[in-house]
């Protein structure tokens, strides 16, 4: 192989691979349709579009010409062809690692389980979706096996790698555990701070969804998302969709409480923006692409929770919201920052993840990081799931689910064959507080801007430090080249700290 | 060849055309998409998104093991799956027609030629978009006569094939013959009766597009169309698209007046009851498809013209109208129906095509048939196109058009590199009327029914003798199989007989 032929492959490869995510974008917009637009009766055909779409891509990365480039390729001496060369061999062992009746046979699986799970948790009963969940484990424990022996890596590290590459089990096990004891310390205190006032009042509706989704556009567009480049739409379940320059957020209007649209829009909006800042000359090749699930999850946190939920941007907020719905500020009605900040910092022992607040949240995170590697290792047959759940949510919060519904049936993840998720929610949240401390240091009136529902320096610094970067760099040598240290969860203790352990009074 | 294998090789059509056909599937939403829905800065990637699936579609009906099952398949029988394999012949045979160096040099030609023919409209200077429009038909011509080649038609008529399968130049000229000789006598007759009566008052807004949007929402439920199974969108220019079981059209809403959109949206509800009603047993297959653009048409047509501007319709629309804009109805108000009938069946000689009426329309199809052909045959050099058309114009209707703007820079098609595709529109219109007399005899009550908003009866015959029978059959076959002949224009002028030479004072 000579230099030229090097470069020619690795050129080739480039074309493919910017082929391949021109796919994947047709099929993220029509994912997008069926979840914000698309009438019932289409679902059938969209699921043969994107599955026709999702063969072809396959098709393309694992053509027998790809895989001769990928051995002949020489990227040359910049460091970005060189990375976008090694993330290229990834993605190409990962799709050559599994056989063809595997990935139907968990597809049919996958989607035969979520089937019977909705009807098992509107009925609280495990045992209807014992068989199909065993069947959906068993197939993952084969995935991960096939993975781990293409990749090198453990068989849950494996799955792990899908969703944040390069973080396995070693590296969340001990932050995990060390979070475990900052929280047996915490939550108490956190408790007995909040339980010196009493709660706030809580929000006065009704707040007609037209206004909600007004001012959820006008606070999209005040993060920083351009209106040439993204649309606000409503779906079922919340989410971040399209493409980087054509990005679609969706929202749910509750009219009895407007903080799950506003909070949400704003979380959304992270995502939206890291989209937008991905590295334009690097589009559409896996080294432009964001770095991971918990990177992502960083970005839409460090808006939403680090940001917005902040002292100074709700004091921005409050009155915005009052002018929004026709009412006065302040404590009274409702809207004074700081019964908005107590409102949308409550703590609580809770059953429901999606329903946690910051400081718990990491414990439900815990409790599914411990029993899905028990279930990938075979130590914990399904079966015994409820069980070992009661037991994890009385260790950790020292509550006892009244039913399954409340327990092991309440996400969707595991019953879609989705294991090895849930670390990136928790490693997302710390990198955010992480990196909005390092924000903090770099940029000056950082707080002052936030004051004035100004996000720019800080997204003008999440720019350069972490969207531009794409997957240049892997979960912690991003997090080193953004903030001097790889994840280091005492920015986040430190933040919980401040915002639930320090009496304001 | 055995039957088995040939059997086997019409399977595996089957399989690969249904494929490419969900590819299609997946381009037509994104094409709707980018039309009703798309922020203005995802345009650069959705031209990617569609490239590339065009190109894959293009890749896999030209594949070679494609071409060796064409070659083997038997298709048994049934006279349906002998239609869909001489229709895969075909779809084929055009594919594989044209170079690849031809393809994409029409893609740049004809992009480059609409943007700078939109200049050269807003200047009305046909100097500054004749040597682009010059390339475009060079162009063009190689593809006919490519197309020619393969299919064994005439280069003007391998063009009009592309648009309405099976029917060439010599179908159509002594059609649109007889109807230049009778719109000689008809138009002044028409005129005559008209200007008999003082002009019907004009709409008196403004009619907000949200009322506006309920009623056209309304009137295409009432023609047939489920909610489970279409969207109302807007757009700037009207469509029909999606896909059978998904149909998405869109209007546009101009709050000064109603017609617009509401007799816009009956004219695309036409189209989507087509798609809607087309053989389920055959989806995705060209034997399953819409049997061409002239077909099409006439069912939009029908529906718009034939049924919903008739006497009966609109004695039932009228009192809708004025119940929506909350206004009296009658003459005064400009509600009554027979303000209406006068407002939407007024005839006039004017220069553009679009807002030209029925009776006239046919001379700005004629006029772009005969020019067409003559730029196809090289009789008409491109900067003799004015001069060319200011003749036609002017022999057709007795007008002269006071700029090209309003003359032959007025539709996009040409420059955009569609030709052949004009003759559709009236071919439609006529069968349209065709199908509709036939329909009158077959069904009992259809105007009582029509009196009544009642478009069942019609189109539940629609649905039996056009939109199941797919591409089964020919235009004129077709026409045949639901009329009992082939075209035949008399119905047509019949039906503009009894509409505008008839006083009905």
């Amino acid at each position: 192989m000579n230099a030229n032929a090097g470069s020619g492959a690795y050129a080739r490869l480039t074309a493919r691979f910017a082929r391949i995510a021109t796919v994947r974008e047709a099929a993220a917009m029509l994912g997008w349709d069926a979840a914000a637009m698309m009438p019932p009766g289409g679902a059938a055909a969209r699921g043969d579009q994107l599955a026709v779409l999702a063969g072809l891509a396959h098709e393309m990365l694992t053509a027998p010409a790809l895989a001769d480039d990928l051995a002949a390729a020489d990227p040359g001496p910049d460091r970005w062809a060189a990375a976008n060369l090694r993330l290229m061999r990834r993605a190409h062992a990962r799709a050559t690692a599994l056989p063809g009746d595997l990935v139907e046979a968990q597809a049919r699986a996958n989607a035969a389980c979520e089937t019977i799970w909705r009807e098992a948790r509107r009925q609280a009963d495990f045992a209807r979706v014992a068989p199909a969940l065993a069947e959906v484990v068993r197939l993952t424990c084969r995935q991960a096996e096939a993975l781990s022996a293409a990749l090198g890596l453990a068989p849950y590290d494996a799955l792990m790698d899908l969703y944040q590459p390069g973080i396995g089990a070693a590296d969340v096990a001990p932050v995990f555990a060390a979070y475990q004891a900052f929280l047996r310390r915490a939550l108490p205190l956190a408790e007995a701070i909040q339980a010196r006032r009493p709660p706030p009042p809580g929000p006065r509706g009704p707040f007609p969804a037209a206004q909600q989704e007004a001012l959820c556009r006008r606070l999209a567009g005040a993060v920083g998302l351009e209106a040439e480049h993204f649309r606000l739409d409503r779906s079922a379940h919340p989410f971040c969709g399209g493409t980087p320059t054509d990005v679609r957020i969706t929202t749910r209007y509750d009219e009895g409480d407007f903080a799950g649209a506003v909070l949400g829009v704003l979380h959304e909006s992270g995502h939206a923006l890291y989209e937008r800042g991905l590295p334009v000359a690097h589009a559409r090749q896996p080294v432009g692409e964001a770095a991971g699930m918990a990177v992502h999850e960083s970005q839409s946190l460090l808006i939403e929770m680090q940001a917005c939920r902040s002292d100074a941007y709700l004091g921005w907020l409050a009155p915005l919201l009052a002018e929004t719905f026709g009412a006065a500020a302040g404590e009274a009605a409702g809207f004074a920052p700081d019964t908005l900040a107590r409102r949308w910092r409550r703590v609580g022992r809770g059953f429901i993840r999606v329903d946690a607040d910051e400081l718990t949240y990491p414990a439900h995170v815990i409790l599914r990081f411990r029993l899905e590697q028990a279930l990938v290792a075979g130590d914990l047959p399904v079966p015994d799931l409820p069980g070992a759940w009661r037991d994890a949510i009385g260790e950790l919060l020292g509550i006892t689910p009244p039913d399954d519904a409340q327990g092991c049936l309440q996400d969707i993840h595991w019953f879609d064959g989705a294991i090895g998720y849930f670390p990136s929610y928790t490693l997302g949240a710390m990198a955010a507080a992480q990196l909005m401390a390092a924000a903090r240091r770099a940029v000056g009136g950082l707080d002052a801007a936030l004051a004035r529902g100004d996000l720019g320096p800080l997204v003008g610094w999440l720019r350069e430090a972490v969207h531009s970067r794409g997957s240049l760099l892997g979960f912690n040598e991003l997090l080193r080249a953004a903030t001097g240290k790889p994840l280091d969860p005492a920015d986040f203790e430190a933040h919980l700290t401040a915002r639930y352990l320090t009496d304001p009074s």
